[in-house]
């Protein structure tokens, strides 16, 4: 049994990974590390997509079939914002606003996002410790065909459309990682790199100095699941982004990226015949069904994950 | 026809009263000067209880039945705050949330008062003009039994309970009036102080130095209604509050209160008897109804208080 498992995580296929995992490790022994690149700030308040998407999912609040927000959501104050302004592209439920205007309170008496995302944490009954990469902003900007976008303004108000052709993590340089970031990584039985898009929602986390080191120097063996099955992502851009970007849509160009620091990649059945080519990375592989379509594959992947580690 | 009316308000009394003037008065030709003593800020949000009321009504937006906030309002937002946090006494509807949200904003970003309330205004398609009495901020703060307390503590918290023993507005010394207030004041053709509590809502922006001034200076007539009928508020603390800061519960008492600037006092019919003392204080008295049960009585003392100015 791993006692601790850290968790790297980014929105929506994280969040559907972890409820999984949630059935097989005792939730109080998961830590997640969150993105925060994709963080936002708009109408003045500071808005976390992946964080808030993990967290109401592991509190039982997210909607299972959106993936991203709160259940029985309503959208009334956005409804009346949009007669004040025409910057209303983004998604804001009157229940998830609750949890914007908290933080954003928070943040602007001078609380760190850490310690902020630990009473929201809290105050949701949630079980499992959540870190934010960092404690200092770090935003993705895209040079794209569209021109130069912020994370959210390409994804939700351009439907990701644009074909991105430059990523930028503005701040990363400058950012240290949020307070037992490095611990939970070096410290941890076992590192799981969630099925999020590898340029997007774990090129953030792995811009901030020192946690790509520490993922190359811990103990605890390092394992990542393919976002990308049989060359196309589940949700969202991240094959046409791997494509544009050069590195090609395969779960492949993904084991390259992270090449350096994973010891065991998780294929899809779909992708059994890669096996020899990331093998060649010096990664363990194992193949098994990942794709989550409701709580038992999320068990049985999660399942496989942690045998992988173990063995 | 009075081509420019003033009127100095509070909130759910004026709002009333502005409701019915807006019958016998093109709105566009209405300038209301708004109390900003009540204005709070919670979660990180600046509100405007006052203007707000005010605004809503004009809008066509309020609730009518609880004559403050907006029809149809539901509270998802609140409710999933309380999970965050214990301050939530402050009712706070979601569609309500949006004018904050966007003002609060807009503040943030430095714009004055004056310039984000016209801007919520226009986006709501009210005609007639709201200016805040300032847009320095000025905090009403209430010396009780209870102890120090903000207006919004005091009124909403403890349901404006603890006896008031002393009113400070803080900031007013050093606040200048809005933009166009005295203009406001001085080039009408009727000033009207709306039948607001005369210490907590008018009081406010009678201290706002160079108002009073301007009120005594102007050659428009200014007119007053009592919020006091038979001893009583029709609604909220200000019956209780002259009774105990020593003015005396009654009409006369707000007489006294602006018998250095105005002309006509609009009195119920029940305070009939009061007319003598009130016309020794050098007012003319108007004796007609005063309740505003609905849009016929509002109509109706809209009109009378309008005659009483034109003759």
């Amino acid at each position: 049994m791993l006692r601790r498992v850290t968790v790297l995580a980014g929105g929506v296929g994280a969040a559907r990974f972890l409820d999984g995992l949630t059935q097989v490790v005792p939730p109080e022994n998961i830590t997640v590390i969150g993105n925060t690149g994709d963080d936002v700030e708009l109408h003045g308040l500071t808005i976390c997509p992946d964080l808030d998407t993990v967290i109401y999912m592991l509190a039982g609040l997210g909607d299972q079939e959106r993936g991203w927000g709160l259940a029985n959501e309503t959208f009334h104050a956005l409804e009346s914002l949009k007669r004040f302004t025409n910057e209303t592209w983004f998604q804001l439920g009157d229940r998830d606003l609750a949890t914007h205007i908290f933080r954003s309170s928070l943040l602007r008496c001078g609380f760190p996002l850490s310690e902020v995302t630990a009473r929201i944490v809290r105050s949701l009954d949630v079980r499992s410790t959540i870190l934010p990469m960092s404690d200092n902003p770090v935003r993705t900007w895209l040079g794209t065909d569209a021109g130069r976008l912020d994370f959210q303004t390409y994804f939700v108000k351009h439907h990701a459309e644009p074909e991105v052709r430059t990523v930028d993590f503005i701040g990363a340089d400058e950012a240290a990682p949020g307070p037992a970031v490095l611990q939970a990584i070096a410290e941890a039985d076992a590192v799981i790199l969630a099925p999020s898009n590898p340029v997007i929602s774990i090129g953030p986390i792995l811009a901030v100095p020192g946690i790509r080191e520490t993922l190359r120097e811990t103990s605890a063996p390092v394992l990542a699941i393919s976002p990308i099955i049989g060359g196309k992502a589940i949700k969202g851009p991240a094959a046409a982004m791997l494509e544009s970007l050069g590195h090609g849509a395969s779960a492949l160009a993904v084991a390259k990226l992270y090449s350096d620091f994973v010891d065991v990649f998780i294929l899809d059945e779909t992708d059994r015949d890669l096996r020899p080519e990331v093998e060649q990375l010096e990664m363990r592989t194992v193949v098994c069904p990942t794709i989550m379509k409701g709580l038992p594959e999320k068990s049985a992947l999660a399942r496989a994950v942690l045998g992988a580690a173990n063995s």
